[in-house]
């Protein structure tokens, strides 16, 4: 069976920097540690007044396309992955291919365009459609282009203010990937949630306790049901495990209840039972508040043995490291963990051709999904060939009086004018509106 | 290669009508010849107070279920096609998932669920996504449930008001299926188009020649592109051409310049040569202006030849008959054309197992697909399980009185209750309002 996966990816950052402990700490008279140790973020990537999901989807797209040097009738399917749509009828693809089409010669006539929404799981799930469009032998020799983009605004004054973010990936999605090829098992943990919703408004409203309970007993459901079709996952089988990120201290609790999850009934947990015993089991308990309980205990003992530990640094930390400078990019969050991982890995010269990633995936609503990655042989390239750190360095920083202007530029509900604060390059602009509504845009050289 | 296709439909009409001739032209002050004739729509089906694009959608789906014996363990995969949806984060599928799990032993936990946007094509989007699932082996002998549901509601006083419906169609895609297989050919038309907008707002924006045009011109592509890969569509070979139809008088227009196509280079053109010439080429022409003159003659005597009316009487007005009678159900209405199609079939007696239908899906924004489905050997059980007349027959018909105020009950930006116009039997309905701002569902008995 012929290979089919992630040949390429790129990711493209708003432009503005919103720094926690620096900035947010200080007006919202915090302790600067609630953010950098809490929540285990540094800062928020913002978008400019010029900039929104289209420009950072086509942003990313384009420069992907450059680079791998690809013409538009080597793409037959543009899916978008979003939840910051700004229209309940014409998909984002849709304007992305516009503004593709101003700087390639052809056009995407050709192209099924889509548009998929599930809260931060959606771009997997447009993935998985293009994995599956291949695997069907639909794509007629051509690769599909996946786009996860958004601005993930909260509130002001709202809780989760602080985990905001805004941000693209582009991922291209071929036979005979470089990057990764994508398990065809795939594990599901999938509920009636309403742990995180939007009803007919821009900003969400967040039930946070809930929303953490959520993530954990869907992504065990995903892992579990990931098992039962490709066999028990076991901890030195795997490199790095990319979660979802919503804030990097969500996927320390999702670690620990993983690493809980793939050692029980394995000689790691044999060995470290002399130290912190064995794993509760359900059946020597008499009702599940006991239960419950142990386990508790367990994980806070678990968390501190240096086996634990050892494993967090080497598998969860490095999958952090984008994310700690960007906050939550939603739909691209999960996709920006990979690409931490892969970079970690190139940085100290890791050899990971042909090693095995599980990607956990989640969107609150709920649903967890977990499949298998194997990293391809041309993966250094690849990742070598990211410019996000020079993206991360170039952001405008912004004072706090330019953080409340630029909220409110991109709130849907305002009217508002404000200068940009840095100056478009080489990238497409949000160019005002025409006359039936509609959102324009233009590439400035 | 195993046939992946439909195995089975259910329709689900909102429980209301308006009468376009009786009721709404009076109001107008309009000769009802200018919607029967011109549009050619007899009535639009609504929304009741208590039905939205969940419950209609739910009610489909558990009809399908309870008719096929199917529990949710026979589930994998629950896509909604959706152009109006009332939440930015969480799926309509999963709140389709939570109403069947109230009445269905088990639960929809290992179903992936997702939701599609692309103005009127993204239900045949969710369907072909289901078929390339299982074609990529990923389904583990599950079936797909693809729920096309929409109030497609316009602004009070606005062109497109009389074209209204609301209405859901659940779709079962499954290996050997009962209905019709789907071709793996698949052909494109898709722009970046302004034809049809509803930029941060519930009623569309319009400019109805445009969106004309546009379905015409996306249309024209994606059955060029179509031929290149199944080769030339030939009129004798095709049994009926379901088309999406917002409006009969729109798939009228359809129909003539698929017929001019289809017939070009083939020994209808000859033989029509005598009574109305040959088709225009455009290289007899000095410019487009001309060519195009030529051709609008060529249609105009066209669609008046015995030849064309035969052919579009038989292939093409067949799927107009419940669409006449429902209005534009948006993500539903080319599955329903399909339904008309295949239930004129059945009350004829033709024989339709193993042959073709071409299916022409569009949506505005802009994209129409070509494919083409293969009739299963099953398909008369189908269609005689379905329920649409009766449920046609018990719509309430509403004053215009009753209209205008179930009308501000459907409106987002309105908070207006109205006592419902019929009773609930059997059915999903909305039961108000959550803390979290989530919809809520029960089940009437």
């Amino acid at each position: 069976m012929t290979a089919v996966g992630i040949d390429a990816i790129e990711i493209w950052t708003g432009n503005l920097k919103l720094d926690l402990p620096g900035t947010f700490a200080p007006e919202k008279g915090e302790d600067p540690e609630k953010y950098t140790k809490g929540l285990g973020l540094n800062a928020s990537s913002f978008p400019d007044s010029y900039e929104d999901i289209v420009t950072m989807g086509a942003n990313a797209a384009h420069r992907l396309m450059e680079r791998k040097g690809l013409e538009p009738d080597d793409i037959g399917r543009i899916d978008v992955a979003t939840e910051s749509s700004f229209d309940n009828s014409k998909p984002v693809s849709t304007y992305v291919a516009g503004c593709l089409e101003q700087v390639f010669d052809g056009d995407f006539h050709h192209a099924n365009k889509g548009e998929r929404k599930f809260a931060c799981i959606a771009g997997t799930q447009s993935l998985d459609d293009a994995y599956n469009w291949i695997r069907a032998g639909r794509n007629r020799g051509r690769s599909a282009l996946v786009i996860a983009t958004d601005t993930a605004l909260y509130a002001r004054g709202d809780a989760g203010e602080a985990t905001q973010g805004a941000g693209a990936v582009a991922m291209l999605i071929s036979e005979e990937p470089d990057l990764v090829e994508l398990s065809t098992e795939q594990g599901y943990g999938s509920a009636d949630e309403t742990d995180f919703l939007k009803p007919n408004q821009q900003f969400p409203s967040v039930d946070g306790k809930r929303s953490v309970q959520v993530y954990l007993a869907r992504m065990r459901e995903a892992l579990e049901d990931y098992e039962s079709v490709a066999g028990d996952v076991h901890p030195e089988d795997i490199a790095y495990i990319p979660f979802h990120t919503p804030f990097p201290g969500m996927v320390r609790k999702a670690g620990l209840l993983g690493y809980r999850h793939i050692t029980r009934d394995t000689s790691i947990e044999d060995e470290l039972a002399d130290e912190i015993g064995r794993q509760p089991r359900r059946e020597a308990f008499d009702d599940e508040a006991a239960f419950r309980d142990a386990v508790r205990e367990y994980m806070d003992s678990l968390k501190e043995t240096e086996r634990y530990r050892e494993w967090y640094d080497a598998t969860i930390d490095p999958t952090l490291s984008i994310s700690r400078e960007v906050g939550n990019w939603y739909t691209g969050s999960v996709h920006v963990a990979r690409a931490s991982a892969l970079k970690t890995a190139l940085e100290q010269g890791r050899d990971l051709t042909g090693k095995t990633m599980i990607v956990g995936s989640y969107g609150s609503g709920a649903q967890a999904e977990i499949h298998a990655e194997t990293v391809g042989d041309g993966w250094e390239a690849e990742i070598e060939a990211l410019s996000v750190d020079d993206q991360l360095d170039a952001r405008y920083d912004l004072s706090w009086e330019d953080y409340e202007k630029v909220h409110d530029v991109h709130n849907h509900e305002m009217d508002v004018d404000v200068e940009e604060f840095t100056a478009p390059d080489s990238e497409f602009v949000f160019d005002g509106w025409g006359r039936m509504g509609e959102r324009q845009y233009r590439y400035v050289e």
